[in-house]
């Protein structure tokens, strides 16, 4: 029986296992087998394997992370790994592989089908949501859900201590988690890559809902927002981009202890972390991986290589598998100016 | 200062309180004040209101219900009920009023400015997500989410005593509910009302499954499913509809009898209910709805009534009220193809 | 190595794995191997096991149900079951048995012990808390979590419609989830197998509490309530206990029944059903597991067997294995009378 | 009729809002009325109040934080406070007081009855479990589950990348939420306050687990755990106590430097922080917080002033109010045994 092999590359998220599962029942149902590619690309030089069956995938569409392992590992740094990558492959005796992962897993996918037209199809996957290849990606729900709820749990401590709660989510270059997690949380205001950090305003917005009534703050902020530089920030205090604008490490600590020190609110920060990225998916996310591992699993049976699968509006569709080594997507801003204006003071 | 009404009809579900929050501060940025009328249309004849602030609707984005209160009040069903309506809308002093509900409390809204001119825009709401005027409506992502976990939890039982679980969901017309919770949760087959139930495949499945590994089995349907009349389930047991088909109550039930009986499995039947349409909306829903009550408070702000905001693609669009009754939207399937191909048995 | 087999009866619950795992990695210390005996009793029938190692049981903490399968079977039922059991448990080369399960499973493990002398230590297990044998059951815990979760969600849209709610709690016997569920969400009314329903008290709570101002209500109910007989309920309706008591299936469909009828609020019943004994384990089910799993291995290493393990106060202790077998512990009616003083109504 | 005051100090937590509504309830059904004192001892020196009725509170059982506000207001810390203090209170006309809080918020409780026999009555409060006048507190139940399924969730990750996660929980003083939650969610290791921390311990272990095949691993960590000085953490690097032990800010993130350095596994550290706080209380909670409630307001109604009421074994006491500030509850070190029985490594 034709053989697929399948391999889970980069960060982990909620998801993965959903596209496993569909891709293997997919091919199943027209005969081939699948094998598993353990950790990444690393797999595919060590050979170490798994096997993966309908029977042994049935149950872990609502688990998290990846059952396969995940790794960094890019064959591309040393070339007796491409060498030894392709011999594996060989070895194996793999008619087709699913890579599933970001830009720089599907980056090494893409160069494989070109230098050496191996049988790739992609699957993009990043928990930030900032691929431009495709409209949404799975875990994104998951993450912001999770945040969404971890700010319903503070926020009801930062009311009953009238203080202001500053909460740090996940998003180093791009502001979608933040933006719909601020969004979906209520916060009196978000902070985004997109827009450097304006303390004067931050300020201004916290003090007017104080006045509205509102007895407590909380405000939402990208782990890769930056600072204006300027009186609250100076560009000595951090790494400076090419715009002007102030990058520090921990910068949820650093818009607390402002806002505390300006505003004389009682400030916390809080650092979600690992916490955003784990664990059970929720039904979104398992619905698009699954439409994203049969549609992946399809290609493979045409023998459609070199593709990657992607969802544009309601559909999922094949695009070259060049297309995931694209530019950040940004968030949408006409979302986020629903956002921006609930914090519009005069 | 100029005055919007707020109301919500039908059904509740999750997200209400998200859409009446967005609208409140909307409006009130532009310097206009909210008053809720109490329980629907049926509000609009008590003159029974409540005072809506940006104050007293800071926090109620994540809860869910509506804190209006809502009814099934057809104001159209008696003429004078019309008239009372009117007086009510007049004395109030409303400058325009924002409905929130499903095709009746739309429909109702339609009449109201087609007849009487009154400043109406409407927010299409329905769990079931069957409205054709709009891609998506908020409420149904928490039904999917709600079901999906429970469905994981009833698992675990089902693995440890290998039975057979039969999980009925939400959806009279259409399948959209237990379409998305059958993919989420990796159910062996799903039930829809599109599809006439045809107990020959459903027993197929189920023992092709249990000869591939699986010890346990879940089987989700809609509360509208119908039976092939046939061997199984006769035209005399319960209404038959225009194609021959025949509709029961305790779809679930009858379906759980029926596996037990013709495959030996112990089968048991859950029924959902009121347990999906309540409690804290997702994150996905909340932002929905803070979208689609900005947009109704915008087209109030500039006098565009008769209107009722909708969301096309990634877009929330102004659409004719007119539009809110029509026909149902039934579950795409080409998405639920996906699920069918897993379900094929030769 | 000496060899301990484990295996898991009646019906699941969410712990079981918890005290597997400890047991397995306690004997471990101590140089044994174990084996998992599949289906509880049925499996020392048909010699059907699994391996049960540290490494396969370092993550199943966290899941519900149980790895090894649960079945009803009771080799008691048939003579040569008896013979058949005993082969298989020298076949296996048993050198102990934990056998984790409610009065039935551990009644038969009671037996093997008194008239065949196998090395057998017991777990206590029942989701409703009714073993007079220990303070407290694992999985219990998790129910009483899983209900008051459920109706915090089911509140809202009772509140939205002003409805009454009706939701039927396991408990066949005893009121210990309803009694305690009930205090978590705040229910108007909770009605338990100890205290036949009085219909006319029912009402009367109902009413008054409208009264004060709550427009909304939720009744909380065991399966097992009984009504007195007489107006609302006759004798005939139902059985008919020792008491002149009727119970009736679906206690709390009649209940919600005549609450409609009776106060003409709108009333809906919700059986909650499987949900409550299945998924993730809370942490006091998972720790009071651990300690039991791990107590009974050291039984079991000090060769202390016919014995169970048992909470008492906050104190695991041996017990004789006998005591397994007593008395239904109904529900604390100290505890309950704190529920009745908020029902009281003059 | 006759009034009681209720004020919560201190720190927040899940069940505050249990406390009262049983409080306010108990107390209206022999005919008195409630008054909230807002923000603690703060609201005394202010006249600040809020009003408490069955009414408007009788959705609060299932919120997190606490309706009245908090505050560390000690008004023994300026004399002329006290003064004020007792000019409110008999302005207010309170016949009684009900005073939740920590070992200071009952410290001045005890004070006034004692100086100037106030009609005070004491809740005890504290999320570490760490008050030895009572058995159990609640929300340190929600706090453990929090964490717990907060690891659940991080696990996936540290599994897909064969990590090492480093948790840190709450616990200044008491290890009991790391106890719990390290056993809960079966922790590699777990460092408690009660026992310095001895890293080539921690690494043997962390080692072992990895060689019986485990490819991740879970270490949790009290904030309040302190270093034995040596030769992984030497005495200069932070605050040394009384038996030389070295305590350090960021303990969390030093435990997992000092494992990645020695092991070689890729490790991250995450602090729940105020997540562990926050939110809606579980079931034992609610039932707890509203038993003591209860029972609060029971012995105001009896004119029982200068006591406490506190959990011991399963049943609520009186006790004196000066048994609040006592001694610090530590973890239950045979409790704790069986977690690091798992622990020993030869």
């Amino acid at each position: 029986m034709p053989l697929v092999g399948i391999l889970t590359g980069g960060g982990d998220c909620p998801g993965l296992n959903a596209v496993i599962r569909a891709a293997v029942r997919r091919v199943a149902n027209d005969g081939w087998d699948s094998v598993g590619v353990v950790d990444g690309w690393k797999g595919l030089l060590t050979g170490d394997t798994m096997e993966l069956t309908v029977d042994n995938t049935i149950d872990i569409i609502a688990r998290g992370g990846t059952i396969l392992g995940t790794s960094r590992t890019n064959p591309y740094k040393r070339p007796e790994d491409v060498e030894k990558l392709l011999e594996t492959y060989t070895a194996l005796g793999l008619d087709g592989l699913i890579a599933i992962g970001g830009d720089d897993t599907l980056g090494v996918a893409d160069k494989l089908v070109k230098d050496h037209a191996l049988n790739i199809v992609g699957v993009p996957k990043t928990i930030d949501n900032d691929l431009s290849c495709t409209d949404f990606t799975f875990g994104f729900d998951t993450a912001v859900n999770i945040a969404t709820e971890s700010i319903d749990r503070i926020v009801t401590t930062a009311r009953s201590h009238h203080r202001c709660l500053v909460v740090e989510c996940m998003g180093r270059h791009a502001g979608w988690i933040a933006g719909y997690v601020g969004m979906a949380s209520g916060a009196d205001i978000t902070l985004v890559p997109e827009k450097p950090i304006d303390m004067d305003r931050v300020i201004a917005v916290l003090k007017r809902n104080r006045q509205q009534g509102r007895n407590y703050n909380v405000v939402v902020v990208s782990e890769g927002a930056v600072f204006q530089a300027g009186d609250y920030v100076t560009s000595y205090e951090g790494e400076v981009d090419e715009f002007g604008n102030v990058r520090l490490g921990g910068v949820a600590n650093r818009v607390a202890e402002l806002i505390e020190k300006h505003t004389g609110y009682e400030t916390r920060s809080v650092v979600l972390g690992h916490l955003q990225r784990g664990g059970v998916p929720t039904a979104f996310d398992r619905v698009l991986a699954t439409r994203l591992g049969y549609a992946a699993a399809e290609l493979v049976l045409k023998g459609d290589f070199g593709k990657m699968v992607a969802l544009r509006g309601n559909e999922i569709v094949a695009a070259d598998l060049s297309e995931a080594v694209g530019e950040t997507k940004t968030l949408d801003m006409d979302l986020f100016a629903i956002a921006e204006a609930f914090f519009t003071v005069d």
